[in-house]
C-alpha cells in the first residue's frame, strides 16, 4: 500500500507532529509506504513529490510549520483539477491520500471522496473553528503565546498607566481571544461572535482607570462594533472589505485614547501566534489524530476525518469538517465576562 | 451568604485561579462573602482564617501555589475532628464551603457532606488520575515543564552517546510520563500500570544505540519492573515500602549501564513540575471550574464536585472523585508505543 | 538618612530589580530609609511619595515594570520644577536621590547635581545606546523575547515559500536588531547606524527564494533607506516626522512583494519586547547595579552613575550617560554581514 | 585551505552556533574547505570525520548539543596520540585545526600547538570557570534554566512552608549558584569557593522560617562544609571522592530537616542545565567567538584562543585557558549576601 500525505492551508504547530505520525506508524504496523505531496494541493496537482520515509520524519516532532509546505491552491477552481490529482495519483501508484488541513482543504477531500479517491482527513485550523472536533491542534500553542504576550504587556500597562490593546488571530471566531484572555486575566474580550457596543468598552477603560490600573483588551482580529459605529475607512479594509490585521486593534486603541484622553497602544501579535513548536498538548493530540487516521486508512474507511471528542479520537464525516463553524457560545463568553472590569 | 474556601493536598499550578474565579464571581454576580481557611483543613480545624476580597486575589491568576496554604492534615484521623470544624464554620458563620483539593480533600469533603456540612469540591490531582473529570488543572503545566525538559536532553544525549532516563511524576498513574513522553519523543515510556521488563528495556536501549541515536527514557516514580526483577534494597525504599523519589530512575540508569555497557545518567525532575505558573490551559481551566463551583453553591446543589466533561463543565457527587483511580488505558499506551525504538 | 528613589522614562525589565537592591541593601548595611517617588520626576516635582520598605519590595525581583511608576515629565522644561523638587526633597527631609532612567532622566538628574541636590544615577535604556555602559539592563530580555519570536516566524516563512520582515525596537540605535537578527539567523539586518540600499535588500531576498528558503528580515524600527529611495507618505510619518511604528517594516514588506512578486508579511514586536519577567542576565545586572548605587551614595559620591565594564560595576560621571549615543560600530555590524544571504 | 573542527568535553549550549560560524565566514570570506573530526580528540586520532559545508551547518544555530558528538578522550594519555594526529591530519590535508571545548580540549590544544600543529582554540565551560574570558557560552543558558526552575519553586516552597534546596551545576567554581541565586532570590547561595557553616545556614533557614517565608537555598554540587562538619558517607562519595552528583543537595536537606524539625526538599537539576536551545546572548557570544576564530586563522595567528572582553573578542595564548580558574571573588559573593535571610 502506497499512501500520500499533504498538508494545506495556513501553516499550524504541530502539523510535523501528524506527519511523523502517520509515516512511523503506517511503516511499522502495515509496512505502507509513503508518498509527500508538496505545497497542499499543488503537490498531487502538479505530480510534485518528496520522499517520506523514516529518515524524513526524523526529528520533526518539535519543530513548528511542516516539511511538506503548504499553499492555498484551490482544486475546484481549477479546471480539470479533480482528473489531473487521479491521474497523478494513479501515475504514482498511490492507493490513499491523508489529507491534513482546514475547511478548505478538506472541503475539496468531500468532493474527491465523492469522486472516489481514498481520502481520510485530519482537521487543521489554528482558530478552534471546526464543528467536529473538540479542539484542534495548533490552537493551544497560539493561545499561550498569547497568553505569554499579554502577561508580558500588563507590567508596561500598569508602569505607565496606559491602555493596552492586543490583537490575536480569529477571522470567524474568538476562540483565541477568549482563552488567551481568560488566562492572562483582560479587562475586555472583544470577539467576532458579539459585535461591541464601543461605548460600554469605553465605559469599561474609564472605571479600570479610576481604580487605577491599567486596562488590557484583547481583541480577535474580526471583532468589530455594533452596525453604525466606529466606521472604518477604505484605507481600513483589504480587498474582501474586511478590516485588514491590525487594523481593529489600531482602531480601537485611537479611540480609546480620543475618547478617554487617556494613553492606548495597539499590539498585534500576528504570524508569531502560528510558528515555532508546538506546545506538549498539541504535539499529543497531533500524534494521536496521526496514529488514528492511518488506522482509518487500515480499515479502509475513507470519507472520514479523525476527530477529538473529549479524551478520545472517533472517526467522523469529512463532510461535518465543513458543515459549520463553531463558534463561541454565548454562556462560554459569559463567564468570562465575569472577570471584566 | 458567607462562602469559605480551602485548598489541600500537594500544590498545584492553578490553584490561586480557582481561588480568584470562586471570590470574584461569587462577589461580583452574587454578592457573597468570603473567608479563606489556612493550610487545607487544618484552618477550619483550628478556626485559622485570612481576609479573602476583590484584593486578596488581585494578580494571582498567574501565580502558582496557593495563597490559603496547604497541608495534608488528615480531618479523619483527628478525635472529634469534624465537630470541631463545624463548630468553627458556625463561629465564623460560614453558609458553604468551597474545598480545592484531591482524593484525600474530598475524601473528607464527602464524609463532610454526610454530616451535614454544604460543601463545593473543585477536583486537584497534578498526576491527572482523578476519575470524574477528563483532565484536572495542573496537569498540562507539568506535562509542558517535563516536556521542555525532554526535549532539553535530547541534544545531551545525541551528543555524548548516552542514555537518559528522566523521571517524571506518577506514583499510581502514568498520565505526566505517557504525555511528556509522547510530547518529546521518548523512545521508552515506563508507568505504573504496565510492569516492564527490565530485559526488553535494555534491548530497546541497544537497538536505538545501534542506530547511532541516544535513547531517552521516560519514567513515572511509581513505574516498577515485573515481579522478581531489579530487586530494590532497603535503602532504596522508603517508610511505606515504595521506591523512594528519584530511585526507579537512578536503579534503571545502573541498569542500563551495567547490562549494555554504554553510560546512562538519570535526571529526577521532582518538585520543579509542579511549580510556578499554570499554562493558558490550566489557567482556563481553573478558572472555569471556579465560576462553576461557586454556581453550584448559587444552586445549593451540595455535595457535588465540578468537572471537565469535553469541552463542558458539569457537576458530578463528590464521591466521584474517590471511587476509582484513573489510571492509562492499555489503548493509550499502545498507541504511543509504536514510537518507541 | 533618608533616600527618595524614582524611575523615569520608558518602562524596561528590571526596574523592580533595583529598586529592591536599593532599598534591602540601604536597610540592611546602613539602616537608611526609603521614599519612594511616583512616575519619574512627577513625583519629586508634586510631592507624591509612597513608602518603600522591605515589605514593599518583597516578591517585585522577577516582575516587570516599576512598582514606582514612571512617566516622560521633563523637569526641565517646567518653570520652577527644580525649585519646587528641591523644595519638596527638603519637606521630605530627603537627604539623597536615586535616580533610575535612561537619557532624559539622567540629563535632569545631571542638572540637579549642579544645582547642589545629591543624586545618583542608574542607567536605563532598553535600546543599550548609552555609552558609558557596557549593556543596559531590560536589553538581554528584549533581545531575547525577539529572538523567540523570529525562531517561530522561521517555520512560518518556510512553509509558505514567504518573506517575512520583523520590527524591533531600535530608534537610533540597532543594538536590538543585530543581536536579535544574529541570534536567529537572520538572512537581512537593518539599523538606524546604516541606510540601507532598496534594490541591494530585494537582492539579497530573491537571492535566497532562489536557494529554496524563505528569507528572515529584522528592521530596527529606526532604519531607513538611503536618501531618495521609498519616500514615505505623510500618514507614514509621526508628529515628529519620524516612520510611525510599523512603518517602516509594512513598507519594506510592501515593497519586496511587489519588486519579487513573491509574498512577505510583515511583524511588529512593539511594547512585548519591554514588558514582563527580566531575564535572569538582567536580574544579576540590575541587582548588581542597585547594591553599588547605594555603595555612592553611603561614599557621598554625588553627581555619578554606576555603569557595567567587562564584569565590573565602576561609577562615571553622570554626564557621560548623556553625553553620546552608543551607537552600532562597523565591524560589529559586519561580523553579522557574513551570514547574510 | 583545509580547516578541521573538533568539539571536546561535556556539551554545552552554543557548541554547534560557533561550528556554524566557523564554516560560513570561512567559506564565504576565504573560500576555505572545512573537515569536521568526530568526538573530540577521538576523531584526529582515529580520522574519523564527517563533511561540514554549508549544508550541514544549515539550521544548527538555535540547536542545542553538538552535531560532531562529543567525548573525554584525552589524547595526552594515550601513547603515540599525538603523533597519530598529526599523520591524520596530514592525510587529510588539514592545514589547521579549531578546537572548541574546556580546559581538559584546551590543554591538549596548547601542546600540539608546542609540537608545530596550527591550532586555534575557542573556550568552552558551562561552569563559567576559565580565567581569559569575561563569560563562556552556555553559562548563561544554564543560568537561566536554573533560574525559571527556582522561580518555580518559590511558589512550591511557600505553600507547603518547606525549606527547597536546588543543586545547580559547578564543581569547582559556584557562578552558576551565584548568579541563578541572586536572579531568583534565593536565601541562601552555598558555593565551594567558600566552605560553609551548617549551623549559619540553618539559622538563616529558621529566621526565614520564622518571618513566614519559605527558604529557597541554592548550593553548587562542588559546595562543602567546613572541615569537620557534616562527614559524607563512603556511599555519597563517588570513585574520586568527590561527593556524588545531588549528594550535597540531599545532605543539606536531611540536616535541615533534623536541625529545624521542619520540612526541606531537595531538586537536582542535573543534566537539564546543559541542553536545548542556546539563549540569545549564548547564540551571539557562541557566533562572535566563531568568526573571530576563523579570521584568527586567516591572519595565521595559531595558538591563539578567542576571548570575551568587555564587549570586545580578543585573541589570547591558548595556554592562558588552562592557567588558573576563575573562582567568585569574595566581593561579588558579598555583594549577593545582602540579599539572604
Amino acid at each position: 500500500m502506497r499512501v500520500g500525505v499533504l498538508t494545506g492551508g495556513g501553516d499550524c504547530p504541530g502539523l510535523n507532529a501528524v506527519i511523523r505520525a502517520v509515516v512511523r506508524k503506517g511503516i511499522k504496523d502495515y509496512g505502507y509506504e509513503f508518498v509527500g505531496f508538496r505545497d497542499g494541493w499543488r503537490g498531487p496537482l502538479e505530480g510534485d513529490t518528496m520522499p517520506l520515509d523514516r529518515a524524513a520524519v526524523s526529528g520533526i516532532l518539535p519543530r513548528g510549520g511542516t516539511i511538506l509546505g503548504s499553499s492555498r491552491t484551490n482544486l475546484m477552481k481549477i479546471d480539470g483539477g479533480v482528473e489531473r490529482v487521479k491521474q497523478n495519483m494513479n501515475e504514482q501508484g498511490i492507493d490513499a491520500l491523508v489529507a491534513i488541513g482546514g475547511e478548505d482543504t478538506l472541503g475539496v477531500a468531500t468532493q474527491l471522496t465523492e469522486q472516489g479517491v481514498n481520502v481520510v482527513g485530519v482537521p487543521k485550523t489554528i482558530d478552534n473553528d471546526l464543528n467536529a472536533t473538540d479542539y484542534t491542534f495548533g490552537f493551544d500553542t497560539a493561545v499561550g503565546i498569547a497568553t505569554d504576550a499579554i502577561d508580558r504587556l500588563h507590567t508596561t500597562a500598569e508602569s505607565h498607566h496606559r491602555a493596552l490593546v492586543v490583537e490575536v488571530m480569529g477571522r470567524h471566531a474568538g476562540w483565541i481571544a477568549l482563552h488567551s484572555g481568560m488566562a492572562a486575566g483582560a479587562n475586555v474580550i472583544l470577539i467576532p461572535e458579539r459585535p461591541f457596543d464601543i461605548g460600554e468598552v469605553v465605559e469599561h477603560v474609564e472605571s479600570r482607570f479610576r481604580t487605577n490600573y491599567a486596562p488590557i483588551l484583547v481583541v480577535a482580529e474580526g471583532a468589530h462594533p455594533e452596525e453604525g459605529q466606529m466606521e472604518l475607512s477604505a484605507g481600513e479594509k483589504d480587498a474582501f472589505g474586511h478590516v485588514r490585521l491590525g487594523g481593529i486593534g489600531q482602531r480601537l486603541s485611537e479611540e480609546i485614547e480620543s475618547r478617554t484622553g487617556k494613553e492606548a497602544r495597539s499590539v498585534v501579535l500576528g504570524h508569531v501566534q502560528r510558528g515555532g513548536t508546538p506546545s506538549a498538548f498539541d504535539r499529543v493530540l497531533a500524534t494521536r489524530l496521526g496514529v488514528n487516521a492511518i488506522e482509518a486508512v487500515h480499515d479502509q474507511e475513507y470519507g472520514k476525518m479523525v476527530a477529538l471528542q473529549g479524551t478520545d479520537i472517533k472517526r467522523v464525516d469529512l463532510s461535518a469538517a465543513t458543515d459549520k463553524l463553531k463558534t463561541v457560545p454565548a454562556e462560554r463568553f459569559e463567564e468570562a465576562e465575569v472577570f471584566f472590569g
